[in-house]
């Protein structure tokens, strides 16, 4: 009789245990949202080369649409220029604090209408905080204040790494140089 | 004699319960695929501009291989013609359907001697139904009636979305128009 | 008295299963690196048009700073040069081995002062073994011996992949051709 009630408990042990399990599956329907495991707030600095600051420019047009040359940014909210970049990565919102990696990569603007990007780059972090890659891509509506892009991999310390990075012009002059803040919450660290 | 009995059975217990976690365990060597969490499909219309049409043009080339120019497709199935777009994305594959979205992004042909394509792109989705981003990233066999591209990331509503879309050539009208169906299939939905 | 050890002793059964199953979930803080599921190592072939080798060119270059031309690779470490390609990818480092696949995508070189690159390419692979695509992304510091970049997705057998891809340049002739060596670990199958 004891044994027989022994046994009915531990089915109940067993039951709620399958119960804790199914609530843990990774392969559920729809995830709750993970807490961030990683945060990191970084601005970049990109100087646009326009014929006459060879020295300083961190970035450069190399295609245009027709009829548009290399040196001007195009009329049409700049429509069809794609430039490649080597920017420095600050902690501040100083262009001359000491850089902890570059980020590296290329935009181009695809909208005739308004100012709208579309980015495809990499946060190659050399610092004693972080050594790794952070890889972006995503469309940026440049003259919205906040926008999301995504982070599609990582390498060293963020090995792997997913999420969103939440840009914002912090300052820009004209056609020759912008700064953007980047702030990245990561939701899969290794 | 009645403890010591109950003490094993509830080792059992354990012992089971090791069992079903062993198989619930997030990093195993390989996993079962999860069943889709969110399956859409849109269209998507490209208008390249062919030097007449720069009203309706939604799509423009930036950049050709030498010999080329940016008005005229090159031969050797457009090989080295890169082009940036900003296209309507809609409901179905009427072009002046009401749009949901923009689809904005690249393109490039790559090969000589087939019709092939590589992509990076963002769905930009703004309707009561979906706000938020996808993006996409792969090799588009443009001859093949179906072909897989990956998602690589997502924000808003489709934040770190991770899955496949299966394009197909819905339409085309020469060098000037052509319209993809975009089939996503999601596995990953916060 | 039995009766409430064995409640005793089925709750500490619960207890313990309930911890197991914290430690498995899915969603802590920082994720232990899963073994890795697939290693795959390949070598793509990059001929280079030069003006003269229309035949046997894998890749051509289609974009190029101010003042450059697109048959002659720029001063100033080709920063500004984007090149986009359909290269033989083979199981060994030999030109004309069987092709398992094709590596398509484009490259551009990003910095001034010393040979860096930037990737975005898909390996379509299509032999008895695998069938699928997988895509990279990431930041190409030339001159380091190995660098990682990110895979950031994957379709066919390679569906949703994860992880990194150690590039090493095998060989290199001047300006018209290279070989690279890529030894992808994922970590993420299904």
């Amino acid at each position: 009789m004891k044994a027989i009630r022994v046994l009915h408990l531990c089915f109940l042990c067993l039951l709620v245990s399958a119960i804790l399990l199914k609530s843990a599956d990774c392969h559920s329907w729809k995830k709750k949202l993970p807490k961030p495991c990683k945060n990191l707030v970084l601005y970049f600095h990109d100087i646009i080369y326009n014929g006459k600051n060879a020295e300083n420019a961190t970035s450069a047009l190399v295609a245009a649409p027709e009829g548009a040359n290399l040196t001007i940014m195009t009329g049409n909210n700049h429509f069809g220029n794609l430039a490649v970049f080597d920017d420095p990565i600050t902690l501040d919102n100083n262009l001359h604090s000491p850089p902890v990696g570059r980020a590296q990569g290329f935009y181009f603007y695809d909208m005739k209408n308004t100012f709208s990007a579309w980015l495809g780059f990499t946060f190659v972090l050399n610092s004693t905080d972080h050594k790794g890659t952070i890889t972006f891509n995503g469309a940026d509506p440049i003259l919205t204040k906040y926008r999301d892009i995504s982070v599609v991999g990582g390498t060293g310390d963020f090995l792997m790494a997913r999420g969103i990075a939440t840009i914002s012009t912090d300052s820009y002059e004209g056609e020759v140089y912008f700064r953007l803040r980047v702030n990245i919450t990561l939701y899969e660290c290794y």
